[in-house]
């Protein structure tokens, strides 16, 4: 029996995200069914972020064991060609101890966020980036989101059907950068809460706009109170871009 | 009546091209659809270049005439609104003379092509780049381009269907960089033939992966035959980006 580590990326809307569900296409699933194709076995795939519907992968990473031997090159080919007709792909394949996890045992989680902030709604990024038509001031979120970095409780930022058992985490980076008409969203930490991500970019996005002042984000942090901060973004501009272990 | 400049982004892979066609959906079907949607008129649209099915745009241009007065932000509003469902956006609209004409007034054409070059497929890419696994070596690739780069006759890099009255042009820009996983191949001429961009990127694939030694791109383009240079890429890859007046 061998654990393997599966680096992933993935189109999130194509998928009901990670975690298997009746209603349909979850990444977890497609990929189960590719172990499946490949040696006959039921696996059980866990992954470092369970990510909601919607949302995307650069560098999701997950594991699960394979009784058969193989090394890693045939591994990731394999996967790949079992997965070919839908949008995810293997990125890398490797051999691991069995006590490794692919969540359990993450250090960090990068996550980014884009927004299209222009006039036209977008045509190639459809599905890739939430779409704010209005004049966004980036560096006023980029020095609010700031509040936000470092040791806090994030209740506030924290979906109602979270199942983390604390609401305390570290945030260790919080970067808004302009780059032309795209605002993208830098977010390291161990770990996040449910919609923690978004719903720190719905709550920038206020500041972006001019609707908030930039202390009202560390306000709404302080609140401890879901309503207290702004609404959630949707999942199209998110992206768990890398793992670390 | 005002003739309009249009500046379109659109996703290649949902249409069967620029121009109009029995079989399926086209660019300028669906924006001259939504033309007669806003105003009530038929109108014929005109491209700067008639992109092939599968071939995206980040600025294409087009022109077309329209009776109703109305200014440039309520055209390009009301022409994303009719569009919406569509991956084709608006990004600009201004009022010319009645001398611009999108196809004869351009004086540059900048086409950029995308090559994915990993083991992995592409999974949020797919459609929008050229996957090709074996390594390529991007520096020779740039080195034998240059051997295309001015004017000449581009006989060996043109479609048997092309309808071009001269196949002597002058390529301004041949560049090919390596950027991460991917290549990409920036084109710049005041025109192009039909397939030509295609055509010179399959032909640098073959030097790229080793097949070809530098040279034979200058002994392809001398031969003045088709048969004599490389095949054409796929349009996936392909990107018309900007056109200069």
């Amino acid at each position: 029996m061998t654990r393997w580590k599966l680096t992933l990326e993935y189109d999130g809307t194509a998928f009901l995200g990670w975690q298997r569900q009746a209603e349909g296409p979850t990444v977890q699933q497609v990929l189960e069914e590719a172990v499946e194709s490949f040696c006959g076995e039921r696996v059980v795939a866990h992954a470092a972020g369970r990510t909601d519907s919607g949302v995307h992968a650069l560098g999701q990473v997950a594991h699960l064991d394979i009784a058969r031997p193989a090394d890693a090159h045939t591994v990731q080919m394999a996967l790949n060609h079992f997965l070919k007709r839908l949008p995810v792909a293997v990125l890398a394949a490797e051999a691991v101890g069995e006590d490794f996890h692919a969540r359990f045992s993450a250090t960090a989680r990068h996550y980014r966020f884009r927004i299209l902030n222009r006039r036209a709604p977008p045509a190639l990024e459809r599905g890739r980036v939430w779409w704010l038509p209005v004049p966004l001031d980036a560096a006023a979120m980029h020095r609010a989101a700031q509040a936000l970095v470092g040791h806090h409780d994030f209740t506030s930022f924290r979906a109602a059907e979270c199942q983390a058992a604390s609401p305390v985490k570290t945030l260790d980076r919080l970067d808004v950068t302009r780059l032309g008409e795209e605002i993208e969203i830098a977010a390291e930490s161990r770990s996040f809460l449910h919609h923690q991500v978004r719903n720190m970019v719905g709550t920038l996005s206020l500041v972006g706009r001019g609707k908030w002042r930039e202390r009202q984000v560390a306000e709404a942090l302080a609140a401890k109170d879901r309503a207290a901060a702004g609404p959630t973004a949707p999942p199209d501009g998110l992206y768990l871009v890398r793992v670390l272990y």
